[in-house]
């Protein structure tokens, strides 16, 4: 389902925009007052296996990255998360759920650590900049907040790593998972991560100096040429299939990170302090009553799911589906849902109510998908 | 300009989508996650003259409330505004500008303040409910800080008061500007606000309970079948031409509020105390060097202003238009501006350097525009 979007200066344009109209996007979303492009000719299946295969390349521009630095950056950060980040180094990406003085999430951000006392939030779609002036106002820490001029693009697939190699030299081989390193371009030094929000493997350039570009995204399209490169964007068949969650589609300020199945990436040996821990700790505890799981089920192609769907056992409902699309490899629809501890092992019947008013009968499944 | 928006969970519909839907809506924008009509049959210049003579029924459901009580909520508040709130009432609503400690705008809401200890502040677009959890979080104040379930549906233009009171009843029409009271829907008690994003008078009732959007929808629209009613929603027109600024086009976290004029909103006597406030008296006291103005220029309807465009004098830069558009009724395009102070006098000719490529001669005009 897509309908017109409205152009203003307030959906902020990116670096790569004029590129990405050139490339033929047939429609977008908005992400941190920024447009992300959603959707190329001919179709989300075609994007899917052509990502499974080959190389893409898609403006994550609005991947926006909140600065902190100064002598209580530190403090601050981990302040903000649940995860331990004592033993984070310079030159590392670290996934960081933020959460609440309730345990809800307020954002699921990558941290980069920049240096000592210097962090990059590379966040997902709300105002993380604002909480932490708003914080750091409250609490009189000596930090500085900024915005950044610096625009993600990805380079996506599994042929990412030899197009990036053909550009910036080989040695970028040796990039570690969600380790990040610098690389020459045009002369200015930019940061290449070893990230991305597919399962597909590949890079993203945190493009400093937004004049850059078109310059960007054209040299690593002519590399990619010979590797039948295409202009992309997060799929959403990947990306469930991957089981991959977005902030505000499968978890919300409603949700803790113990629920979205995150307790890997939170301190519950009480061993650091952050906002929340109390109740988070209590949670932690009790066992959480519901949480993230697959969902397979039958009939045509599903629509879009733009508001939850029940998912059903008998009359009961046990669950709700927030993210579903077909997927041309499992020949079945696929959906990522939140269901209550009763039901939520893998092979427990169910049934969903889609929007389009069928019941389709369906079937819980641990993810990511098999 | 508009493209496809693609829909998922994460953006928002209210509880009037499926009505506006219904009506014909032909393009949205996101607001604070929110989905915001934006266009209907047959033009924003139809509806433009449709809104100056008759009414109409916009969702503006994306104007979220974020709801501050407790013992600490007045001091929150008033911490968040350089207005001075000291004699605010029960049932009054209040234009506040909120800035940062630089005295960057991070937004600029209505509040409403509820009760003594309970307030609304119904916002633009950036999520103020981070911000404020964030101060208070840092502050250590006692409040309570959440989104109600709360969705204004505004209806605007010159009959709207005949309209509601033939709903709601004649004591509707003693409500003075920016006050509110409370009216019986269906045996539910509705805030109902003399207010609303247009200069031709109207009102805002901010629905509590979204299971009721689409009863209130038709108890509204069937009111006004005989005043010729039509959905609407804020018209850039209208809107430009009543120098009715918008966050994140008009204004950003890089203008203070004086150089939006909205200094009559700033205690700028030192009285009361806010963030920001040591940057904001010493920017007071120094004079600002650049200034909200009009622009009126020339050449056939303008493009959609989706970047600032140069206002130029001769080959010096003095300013930039953010917003833009023709105006049906001055018969040329009017733009807002941020100017700097040597040329920011009514009558100073420019040059508006617009996206299409064209050089349109212009004039700077007070605000609104006559």
């Amino acid at each position: 389902m897509s309908s017109g979007l409205n152009m203003s200066r307030r959906i902020r344009r990116t670096p790569y925009t004029d590129r990405v109209e050139t490339a033929g996007v047939r429609g977008f979303t908005v992400v941190n007052h920024m447009l992300l492009p959603k959707a190329y000719q001919p179709s989300v299946e075609d994007d899917y296996w052509h990502l499974r295969e080959h190389v893409q390349l898609w403006d994550v521009s609005c991947q926006r990255q909140v600065e902190i630095k100064g002598p209580d950056a530190t403090k601050l950060v981990q302040w903000m998360t649940p995860r331990n980040l004592s033993h984070a180094k310079v030159g590392q990406c670290l996934y960081v759920p933020l959460i609440d003085e309730c345990g809800g999430l307020i954002n699921d951000p990558v941290l980069l650590k920049i240096e000592e006392d210097r962090y990059w939030l590379s966040i997902a779609d709300s105002d993380v900049l604002l909480y932490a002036k708003g914080l750091a106002i409250g609490a009189g820490f000596e930090v500085n907040i900024s915005e950044p001029d610096v625009s993600p693009l990805a380079v996506q697939g599994p042929k990412a790593e030899d197009l990036l190699a053909s550009l910036f030299g080989e040695s970028i081989r040796s990039i570690g998972f969600f380790r990040f390193a610098y690389v020459d371009f045009l002369g200015t030094q930019q940061l290449l991560a070893r990230s991305g929000y597919s399962r597909q493997g590949g890079f993203e350039i945190y493009l400093k100096n937004s004049s850059l570009g078109s310059a960007l995204w054209d040299t690593v399209w002519q590399a990619g040429e010979s590797m039948n490169i295409r202009p992309g964007c997060p799929n959403l068949i990947e990306r469930i299939e991957g089981g991959l969650f977005s902030y505000g589609n499968d978890m919300t300020r409603e949700n803790t990170p113990l629920e979205i199945g995150l307790g890997k990436y939170c301190a519950l040996d009480g061993s650091v302090n952050f906002i929340g821990k109390e109740p988070l700790l209590k949670i932690a505890n009790e066992g959480v009553s519901r949480e993230i799981r697959g969902v397979l089920f039958d009939g045509e192609a599903c629509p879009t799911c733009s508001t939850p769907w029940p998912v059903m056992v008998g009359s009961r409902k046990v669950g709700e589906i927030t993210s579903a699309i077909w997927s041309p490899r499992l020949h079945r629809n696929v959906g990522l849902s939140m269901i209550d501890r009763d039901y939520w092992d893998a092979g427990q019947d169910v049934m969903v109510l889609s929007s389009d008013g069928n019941r389709r009968t369906g079937i819980i499944s641990d993810l990511p998908f098999a």
